[in-house]
């Protein structure tokens, strides 16, 4: 087998079997295959796509240039959940914690922040001393002493993703269907699940903009889990304003400490009980949905969910009074509102600029090796639909003396939009995809 | 600017700025641009395509890579042709001395065997002693004192081009008609020309199968040569057949010879003349094709072509005795026939499979740093058209030791058929395009 003639046959549209891809991947995670020839076959592939077999084989493929975890100690369904990336979008932290407090295991894997999206690893290591970066080992000893630990993707997990992956990112090849589906997904098969509920973003402020596009993300999502035996499921959920009330890092902490002892924001709230609640189903612990969402929100007022997290960042060796002590979390103590131009109605808060404005203070990175400032973000003071007068606060921006104030100004005034009369509320969750209702 | 960047738009299908092209091609010749960048910027070309004024900047960028020759010694116009690959293609070693002959001072800078083509350079390489390899000096020096020099790439011609067909050659993006455009013309425009012919190849034997494709190359080429200042056109003519009756290395160089004693094959003679003739037109030495093609004849026939070409060994190194005793050519002396299958004509001579069976002979190269016997080749016994009995021979294999023979009699089994009637002789020039009848 040649490289060449693989790159020639994708290029002119034609499939590559499981023996090309298979040669593919192997050559990416010894090093023999040249990052040029990589690249342009990742080119190929974004130009002329991947059929479902295809993606399947791509996905095993990357699965098996690592290893796929084992839970011997544990007799459940370990179960994950995913998201596509939006903006204050923390239901990680409040969902697992209540999962496992249901029963679940919960082995999750998760990301740094990724342009104008925050990352559940970023969030956590705002809480002094909490260590994401796990052993196997000690992973396994979290499930079956906690029921879920929050980590990292170990070195032994998908290694050719990691590689795949910042040759896209510097060549151009983020944005394909089948390269981000094999992405996402081998990383999460090879976490060992047997379980897993998507939630993929639709809106402005997600990577898919179009309703339609996120409906394929989630079907291809979804075959892919399916096929590899892991019982997977997607909600698809709006994006178009930020999730909560927060955007950051330790704020988001916070927020998410205060939704499991039942003070947090309506859809928030809402979207993490969905979630955890479809998680106990896809793992078996439940089959009912409206028994599971009341198992959640038992586990949610009996404070068991908040316990859960603490247990969490005790093993994971970070300062579980910060379940209690707000102050022993990163702050920023500057702080500047955003104003309402008009009397009105709040009619947009666009999270993509916001998302960004909260990058351009520190609290995500703009190159790969900028650092994070976990107290700096974005509180949200009238979310859409709030009646204001002009002049009152909309956003307030907590600021460390006026690090990348500017940037993050002009882009929030333009995030706000007052309307005179408030605008009907989309619904949180848009559609669900289970496998067999796959569209193509 | 950055690369990444660029290859983004390229791949959405966008047009990328003169600016952005000059980026990619200095990055590219002083090593600045990774490799895996420009090799994904190439494949979302391929796939992309490229306007004409994308492939013009591309071919100006290449050609300020290095230097674009200047000929202070002489005062006409410097012409050269170029063929866009075929089988038993060999017009250059005829036409160059020919219009040299004539008057046109011809700086002719050629390929080696690419595929199932021959390359001049192989081919002049078959002469004991003869450089193909002059410095720019040589080559001026050249010019003045004979007219004409027949040399291979220097290093300060467009040396972008150089490390860009590279990497093209290894990462399945070659056949683009931008890069082909691109790549022939960046050389062509910087050997300092101010007229070319292009024989622009169509056919199963040429690497444009189709009359359409072909034109598009065509025309793209006298496009941008127009656009560089130079006055260009281009023949379209056909490569079903090899042309003439040898293919191979140092049996083609004999047949040139003979061609230029007056006693070739009439369609290498003929198209050989036609080249020549319209290279004296784009070079301003004759203005009327009747009396260009009188003019060639002439130097055929007193002879002044062959002193010529022998003027041209001579400053090149190569031993000058070869044009009245061909013995001093490297020969290799086993035979094998290949017969007619049936009583009938000889109806298809395949070049692409003629070209390939040469090449496993030894007379190309399998891989870049093959070694070239050029002894070896094939002989047309019965061209098309030519009436056979079972058995007689068709083909005539000059092959070392058996070496690589299986493989060429399969290849030369199948490239010949014979039916029961003569078919009609296709034209062997199928139109000609010039600035101006474009039709995209």
């Amino acid at each position: 087998m040649r490289a060449v003639d693989l790159i020639r046959q994708k290029r002119d549209g034609g499939a590559l079997d499981r023996a090309a891809i298979d040669y593919f991947i192997r050559g990416v995670t010894d090093g023999s295959l040249p990052d040029y020839q990589a690249s342009a076959l990742l080119m190929a592939i974004l130009l002329r796509g991947m059929s479902a077999d295809e993606t399947a084989a791509l996905t095993d493929a990357m699965v098996r240039s690592g290893i796929r975890v084992e839970y011997p100690g544990i007799t459940g369904t370990p179960v994950d959940k995913h998201s596509t990336g939006g903006v204050g979008d923390k239901t990680s932290l409040i969902l697992a914690p209540l999962a496992a407090a249901c029963g679940a295991y919960v082995p999750m894997m998760s990301g740094r922040g990724l342009g104008h999206t925050g990352g559940t690893l970023d969030k956590l290591e705002s809480i002094p001393g909490f260590r994401t970066g796990l052993s196997l080992s000690e992973l396994r000893r979290a499930l079956s002493e906690v029921g879920c630990a929050m980590i990292g993707q170990t070195a032994e997990i998908a290694p050719a993703d990691k590689k795949l992956y910042a040759l896209r990112d510097v060549t151009g090849t983020v944005e394909s269907i089948p390269l981000i589906c094999a992405s996402i997904m081998s990383k999460k098969i090879a976490e060992g699940i047997g379980g897993l509920v998507l939630d993929v973003k639709t809106g402005s402020g997600a990577f898919m903009k179009t309703l339609p596009d996120s409906r394929r993300l989630a079907e291809s999502l979804v075959a892919i889990g399916v096929a590899s035996g892991v019982r997977t499921e997607a909600l698809i959920t709006n994006m178009e304003a930020p999730l909560g009330r927060t955007i950051g890092n330790s704020i988001e902490v916070i927020e998410c400490i205060e939704t499991l002892k039942g003070r947090g924001p309506r859809d928030l709230e809402e979207l993490s009980v969905l979630l955890a609640a479809r998680m106990l189903i896809v793992a078996g612990v439940e089959r009912d949905e409206s028994a599971a969402i009341g198992r959640v929100n038992q586990a949610l007022q009996s404070g068991a969910g908040v316990e859960k997290l603490r247990a969490i960042i005790e093993f994971q060796g970070g300062d579980p009074r910060v379940i209690d002590r707000y102050d022993r979390l990163p702050s920023a103590s500057d702080r500047h509102d955003v104003a309402a131009k008009d009397d009105g109605y709040v009619t947009t808060l666009a999270a993509e600029d916001i998302g960004r404005a909260a990058v351009s203070l520190g609290a995500g990175r703009g190159k790969l090796d900028d650092v994070i400032d976990h107290g700096v973000g974005i509180e949200v003071v009238a979310p859409p639909g709030t009646p204001v007068r002009r002049g009152d606060p909309v956003l307030r921006v907590h600021h460390r003396a006026g690090r990348g104030l500017d940037e993050a100004l002009g882009l929030l005034d333009r995030s706000v939009k007052i309307g005179g009369a408030p605008q009907s509320v989309q619904p949180l969750v848009v559609e669900r995809v289970v496998a067999g209702n796959r569209r193509s």
